[in-house]
């Protein structure tokens, strides 16, 4: 089991937000985690974790400053762990776009080089990452997933590919169907190649429509969000849960756009469904 | 009256939070402004607005980005409104240094070249902007302040110097005694000149102990603070206080440091602090 170094810490709410940085397995460097620990997080009363995944662009850091998330997360007593969005450093693949390599991995097992040489964040996310906080942090092993954007897209690909690790997913304004998209299609193209039947296993839409197994799952979209008709397209996703009869609840806001003013509007909704599945 | 140039707008809260460009005759050049108007703000329901002062090197968005204000003051019905700490501008004087010039205006009126010919952001923030907005948007002439670190600092001089303008001060880490510390001395020293008498029309605790109106006054303070010792000194305040009989509560929070993750675990009490005040 790696190292934890501490990078930062600030009371918030009572509990602490922390900041770290540690050696992964999966994307073969190091990787950068943030985790909020609620007041009253102790050995001898473990608390489960919210997951969350940001959006292209992002580090650790934009969902802890900016969602709002922490007080309610205070008030019930649920862990967040938000890691960065890529592995990152001067020796891992980039792009001068922002839409692809680092800040933009895309939450999959990339196959195809220079990518597939640290490109794991799947495994990073779905598997290292719970067995690291599950071992150094007071906290049960009942787990949620939620994100924004690419990071939806990576909470509703985790929780679909692997049902029996989460009890719950949720996602605000999600990349839907990414092997159909300019995003998707791009990030897919350069990380898994051009076999697009590879492409199908990470897309939320394909694995909607033939899941085997069903998690309760929250997505709230923005009708003012500029990227929603080309990248986004909900629509897709809603059809493969009508069609599978997936258990998905998608609410649509009028005025709302893409940013975290939209996320800290609802992000109180989003935990407290959360933590009712996972207290179930 | 200047006109408003909109920036951008995003709904939040399902109130909406925009930004706003346009020329101050104040600072003899434009001013970027940020306002949260909650939903139900319409001219036959106006509301009473809150002011927000933010630190060095902040812009109007750090507070509405990260405060997490915005739940509360819609759930109130409270206006936010937080101006740029600064003029900007290639014209603007400004200095290398995080601590002086362009994002460090101190909310004073300069009297110094260069500084003089746009640093007068006192004017700004007492008259010109409560008068801009309160002939276009829908609100009270009911008035609050708070801040942040510098912000704090100005909150309180603000409040001190204009009583009659606000019905209640709050700040979180101010600049308590500006004049005996490094980063108040090198800004009044500049801004100012070495005239140390006319230092102490600007320092809050100065002000405070021969005030002849007073107003509600909350600050909050964080224990584990970086700046607490050298540059911030509430202690200061508080004997102004005493000495004086200024309504002033101070509340010490063991851990919290200088960031926003220490405003936004306790904004929620400021904004109800305020709006009790304002309703009076």
């Amino acid at each position: 089991m790696s190292t934890l170094t501490l990078i930062s810490q600030n009371q918030c709410f009572g509990g602490w937000h922390r900041r770290f940085r540690h050696h992964s397995d999966s994307v073969n460097g190091d990787m950068t985690f943030a985790v909020f620990l609620p007041p009253g997080c102790q050995p001898e009363t473990p608390m489960p974790v919210l997951y969350w995944l940001s959006g292209l662009t992002c580090t650790d850091e934009n969902f802890m400053q900016k969602a709002g998330a922490m007080r309610t997360a205070a008030e019930l007593g649920l862990v967040l762990v938000a890691p960065d969005t890529s592995p990152r450093g001067s020796d891992v693949a980039d792009d001068a776009d922002y839409d692809l390599g680092q800040g933009a991995g895309f939450y999959l097992n990339a196959t195809q080089a220079p990518w597939s040489q640290h490109y794991r964040m799947f495994d990073y996310v779905t598997e290292e990452l719970p067995a690291l906080i599950e071992s150094q942090f007071p906290v049960t092993n009942l787990r949620s997933v939620s994100g924004h954007s690419m990071g939806g897209h990576g909470a509703l690909v985790c929780g679909l590919k692997q049902p029996e690790r989460y009890r719950s997913i949720s996602a605000f304004s999600p990349i839907s169907h990414p092997r159909q998209c300019p995003w998707g299609e791009k990030a897919f193209r350069h990380y898994l190649g051009d076999d697009q039947d590879s492409w199908k296993e990470w897309d939320s839409t394909e694995l909607m429509s033939r899941a085997s197994i069903t998690l309760p799952t929250l997505v709230d979209q923005g009708l003012a969000d500029e990227f929603l008709q080309q990248q986004l397209q909900p629509q897709h996703l809603q059809q493969a849960a009508d069609m599978r009869g997936y258990p998905l609840t998608l609410r649509q806001h009028p005025g709302y756009d893409h940013s975290y003013y939209f996320i800290a509007s609802f992000i109180e909704e989003h935990l407290r469904f959360h933590y009712q599945h996972l207290m179930a």
